[in-house]
């Protein structure tokens, strides 16, 4: 999924501890910067992935306007399910994105999004997952849910929201990806054979 | 979804009754195509909404490439859950459009192609659908159900299957619709609600 960084500038959009950051120096990024939400992940990036070429700003992702910079490459992990005002970001993202820039993200697959409460699985007599229990696919917009802490919110948007925000800003699609465990995977890791049922993540990588 | 059809070639994959074909001329069509695999519904087609620029012909999706013919817009309603060959056929189609021609289609939503028996939904004690029983999602190809008659074969693909193969045609994508009611056709149809769980079709407008 990720183009060739050598050169690049990179924008990681909840960076947490710099772990992406520091990788993209490595491949050759000319300069990083990491944003994320939480002070304390980023006193762990500024202690354990820091770089002369790596600045990391203690920052929500609706603010990213206020950085006023252009980057070659946006990318973000596992964040998007978070944010309430996807289109307002991604279109900032277009913004300080230069001609052919390449936004890439992952996010919690929108069957996961859509959870609403009550049991997420239906289970046979032995406890293994026989069906995911899908409801309120069609309705977006905030879950409350549990992720360490009580009452973690996220954004519920359909693949058809996700697809038509990013176009409807300027981009357009190269690619979709839902992770599925190979063959190798299962062996060593049988329970994600679930994932068949439903894939845990999306990936998209789009272009200005 | 539709784009302006004045004066454009139009190819109408699995057009049945041909009634999308008629409507097409009466918006200004310069010439309709209509292929579809029931010769008995294109006898209908024949009689009931047939005009000198519309051509129906007897031929499976598969086979396109043999009109050799150019179009603006290729339209298809609720055919391609039955290809088997997904990949070929939108590679067809991206050959016989024009610069900028347009690939219209619904189908099946993939939330309902998956399904691979059993109960389709869990229901409460009053039968009221609670949730859709979804497996299966990631696991790609044949399916059979009964539709009219038994053993139709359906294929499932799952969302990135279906929009990667349409950009690695060469199409970009422009729009993706999961239609859900509107609060008016809810009044009207209050069974329509379970939409929300599972939408039934998928839409998608891409360019070449």
């Amino acid at each position: 999924m990720l183009p060739d960084i050598k050169n690049k500038r990179v924008l990681d959009l909840g960076c947490g501890f710099g772990e992406h950051c520091k990788r993209f120096i490595d491949c050759g990024a000319k300069k990083v910067v990491g944003i994320d939400i939480s002070e304390k992940m980023l006193e762990v990036a500024r202690n354990e992935n820091s770089d002369p070429n790596i600045i990391y700003i203690n920052m929500p992702m609706e603010k990213i306007a206020e950085l006023n910079e252009q980057f070659d490459i946006v990318v973000s992990s596992l964040a998007f399910h978070y944010v309430e005002d996807f289109e307002g970001v991604v279109r900032d993202i277009h913004n300080m994105l230069d001609t052919e820039g390449i936004f890439i993200f992952s996010q919690e697959n929108p069957l996961c999004t859509c959870h609403s409460g009550g049991n997420r699985w239906t289970r046979d007599e032995l406890g293994n997952k026989i069906h995911l229990n899908l409801a309120d696919y069609g309705i977006e917009g905030e879950r409350e849910s549990v992720w360490f802490v009580n009452n973690v919110k996220k954004y519920h948007r359909t693949f058809s929201t996700i697809i038509n925000t990013l176009i409807n800003a300027g981009f357009s699609i190269e690619r979709m990806i839902e992770p599925l465990p190979t063959d190798e995977i299962l062996e060593q890791y049988p329970d994600y054979k679930d994932l068949f049922h439903k894939p845990d993540f999306l990936l998209l990588r789009v272009k200005k």
